[in-house]
């Protein structure tokens, strides 16, 4: 439970609030690059912590993201010209380039002064991992890009997509890093494994499909994991433990990497990993950005048209990644199947994720909640960051943590019950944090 | 006319404010027993006086009408589960009875007291006549029900239905004790009686429709009817007197029913009786639940198809209860029907009426108004129910009123001149006040 | 660049503001005479300087422009009835002439006082050039109706349209009188003189369509004109001149005529001239009257035509005046016709207008533009109208300009290089400030 000002010190990310100045401090995720195919293509408006902001490719590739307004007379860049290494307002015809440089003023007299001291407000954009990554904090603070493993492995290995999300982004992620969770929301209702194993396989993030049942029955026999966390320089494991069928425990272990992003629990070795990064738009709404990698091969044509299909943790999505299944049509839920045969009548473990966050209100009132065991991981993060942001506005920087510590995996494993989380890192990963940089080269 | 602050008392209802606290104190209609057919069915989404609830019949048939947001983590119990006389979160499977106890906590250790300390908030619901009340006051202060005569009659000799409304609360019961205008709003202009009849019918009030002519001119011709008022304990008699063609008056008599309610002035010995009960949603807008019963025997499926299209005082509405000619299709008003037959160029008494007092604004603004004798019933209306809530501002609670005083009828009447309105309703009704609770094993 | 508060000085007109009461000192275009086509036809609702009015046109053919809440019960008289002379509540059929005097009051005993008394707020309207136009100050105050030249010419001679417009009527003004944004808002890209010739009378103001060529290219070629500015009685002669092919100069001028008018730069002698008048509805949107007339000659049927269509700067509006191409459309932007053959990719000139300068924002931000010497006649216009709000406030009334002192042109010409824009207005006009009232027999 958080007092009122703390609920709003948490959740509130427009310029000038302690979470806002936060946030940019790392790389936000802007766009898909396919969201800006085209060299010299129509410019993409984009809203990103509140800012009303203006994208595009030049004739070099490279990408701008700028203020959207032409520094002369207010006309919106959106409906100027993408054209020879700049974008030219279609008013009176002021360019500017990626870096928001003022290339040319053709209204001014020749030998003018005001091309030089005339600049379009630019942050700086980075390509990425299909995706692409803008810094909008202090320029003598740039930090280096995480290096999520989704970035490591060569492309035809990873899959990335995104939904749009109609509530704040904090307690969407709060939700992905909840592991306890899973044993009512994503459950399903009949006894016949085969049956769930089906419908679970639609809407679940199993890589191995021959032989989930086991852990289907587990999480949905235990609905009281045991928590335990560790923490690291770039953000936390989380890792949660449910009865086997023997004295065994069943581990399924997440990771909060900061400030916004969280990666799944689920993977057994062998499957797929899961992750997402969290854009808030306002303080009401956000886009997610969700990526699942194979360390070990690349994706099947067959696998990339699933999750198109909206697999896993993606989302059924319209052409403006937009989920199919939303607020404004109550996910399309049945409630015959929610009384015969899945947990909530909605179809699609991301849908079921947004259903019940969009639920908690545009903004979670976290003064009136109720916190318990289970939500150790939810308690973590929440100091976590909000102690980085307190720690900002007494002007210590967060730490210039290396990029290649977001080279982590996080995932499932069964282990003896003795083990702590650290032993069960180490036996799954190799490492108690679930470091890998060092099979991408990045060293220990 | 009011002064700013007495319109502002006179129509917030939101919690907190005196009108709100007055209006808590008495049994509201929260929905048809139609909404929630089904025991064990899905949750219905609820506003009330400013307040989102959620409502569920559970498996032995009781209403639970509660917040919505579960304790634990505030996902809204609308995704969740209503099985086993409970309704279970989606979110982590906690459970909650009809009156608000928690009754399963799948993730709190076995032995935990969390249980018996999470509570959440519900009203008291009762269903009667077709309809699920709720009261939202101090639990110290339950009222009886209101013993409405349509829910004495078997159900067969009542029809209820409901209609959203897309203004205050006030100004359209206002509209329904204000016999005045229907020399105006519901007037037709042809001079064919037969034609006026027809046109009448399709919108009026009228049991009897073999010789309502004389009423339909009388109302027509008498635009100036003289106004008498009688008090009782649950609220006002509003009786208007007409000329007729003789020496005769032509009574109206209409009843205000504390704090919500009024009764139709139109209906003769073995004619069918009008009522409607209002509940403010929020201040702009409200439920409006009306009902017609006959004492005498029980209504014929072809008055109940005839009721369902939107016959007298009942709206045709859509299958969320939506008007079909409403606000934002200008209630399909047809000029040349304005020109030509009727006065409004409406079709439907009930919508005819709901277009003027939707005009009236979102909350209509009396420092402007300018009332005169033929307001009379409005003026006493908000000197009683504005008294009350002053009352209760000061402690002193509403008079507790035993139910069996709403059971009242009123209607119309001729009368020798020299009557008052005690002996009119006397003469009508055996009753000054038109009490006829002894009919129903009430008592006197 | 303005501060804060300026911009908010320069475009808010609500009541009480001090643009508003500037702007409430002249006659304020209310609607066309199309739109009221019919004696005793239904009432219309307008809303001027963010006023809710009601509009209708009485049995005599005469305009009343009034408040819309009946004083009685403060029901919208939309709903009334418009009969013999007066518009009539619907609800209690209070009745109210096109002065806003109660002319019945069929609920008050005969004799009652209460109809002297009670008065509905009407404001003047006047019906000319097929437009009403209505006054909304002080009834001492009441200036000459504007004698555009538009409304001296036969009715055969002109042309009026309208079109509703998503931003603050200023900036929207401030484009109009704006001429430097040619060279590139209106730019066509093809080489090829006869294609951009055909685009460009598509979209382009000009009569005759034989030869104009030389001046696309003088535009295109010359993004800097010289701008010149000429104040008279009634506005601002604005004047840029851009080089030719040879060492004439080629100028467009536009007027400005206080306080919400504009003349568009392009008539060559014997072409048709454009004319604009802005109406502000609240202070993020307006209506723009516009209107093309001939000195000689009438319209053909088929320049009409052509004008419905949304040539020159005319829209392409629907039935309620609303532009096809629209912010909610993206005024139907063509990126690869914009890449090959248009400066926008947006058809027209009029909708290129409103698309740059609804982009603008709402209310565009002048704290951040940045001003040249291409922007004079912007500044000279501010000036213009802000000083006059400031002397308002000081309680100095606007000079009572003489109607005919808006009897104006204003166009294009080719003139020596040493003549100064008085000397061009003389040769183009006849007069410095292109007075031409001695034509219409208005005298000197």
């Amino acid at each position: 439970m958080l007092n009122r000002a703390d609920n709003d010190f948490l959740t509130r990310s427009s310029k000038d609030t302690p979470m806002g100045e936060l946030l940019r401090r790392f790389w936000m995720p802007a766009l898909l690059s396919e969201e800006l195919p085209e060299r010299d293509g129509p410019p993409r408006k984009v809203k990103i912590l509140g800012e009303d902001l203006l994208t595009f490719r030049d004739t070099n590739g490279r990408v701008g993201v700028v203020q959207p307004h032409c520094p002369h007379r207010g006309a919106n860049l959106f409906h100027g010209r993408n054209e020879e290494c700049g974008l030219r307002c279609a008013y009176h015809g002021w360019k500017f380039d990626v870096d928001g440089n003022c290339v040319d003023l053709p209204a001014a007299p020749p030998g003018s002064a005001h091309k030089d001291t005339v600049k379009l407000l630019s942050y700086p954009a980075r390509e990425w991992a299909d995706i692409i990554w803008i810094y909008m904090g202090p320029s003598e603070h740039v930090p280096e890009l995480p290096q999520l493993e989704m970035g490591l492995v060569p492309a035809s290995h990873r899959y990335v997509s995104k939904k749009w999300q109609d509530c704040n982004w904090v307690q969407s992620l709060e939700g992905a890093i909840d592991t306890a969770h899973f044993s009512f929301l994503h459950a399903v209702l009949t006894k016949d494994e085969r049956e769930a194993l089906a419908i679970y396989s639609r809407s679940a993030a199993l890589g191995d499909q021959s032989r989930p049942d086991d852990r289907v029955r587990w999480v949905r026999n235990d609905p009281r994991p045991k928590f335990a966390i560790l923490g690291h320089d770039a953000g936390l494991v989380i890792g949660g433990a449910r009865r086997t069928d023997g004295p065994d425990l069943y581990w399924r272990i997440a990771q909060f990497l900061m400030p916004n992003h969280a990666y799944a629990p689920v993977a057994f070795p062998g499957e797929v990993y899961y992750g997402q990064t969290w854009l808030p738009v306002s303080d009401t709404d956000c886009w997610i950005y969700t990526y699942s990698w194979r360390p070990d091969r690349p994706f099947t044509d067959a696998e990339r048209a699933q999750f198109d299909n909206g697999f896993g943790v993606h989302s059924q999505v319209d052409d403006n990644y937009m989920p199919v299944r939303n607020i404004r049509n109550d996910y399309l839920i049945d409630r015959t199947v929610q009384k015969t045969t899945s947990f909530t009548g909605i179809l699609g473990v991301s849908e079921q994720d947004a259903a019940i966050q969009d639920s908690q209100g545009p903004i979670q009132d976290r003064t009136r909640e109720h916190l318990g065991p289970t939500d150790l991981g939810i308690v973590e993060f929440r100091k976590m960051i909000m102690s980085a942001a307190r720690a900002l506005q007494r002007g210590e920087a967060p730490k210039a943590v290396s990029g290649k510590r977001y080279a982590v995996r996080s995932g499932g494993w069964v282990a003896a019950p003795d083990r702590d989380l650290a032993a069960v890192m180490t036996e799954r990963f190799g490492h108690p944090h679930g470091y890998v940089g060092h099979e991408h080269g990045l060293g220990d």
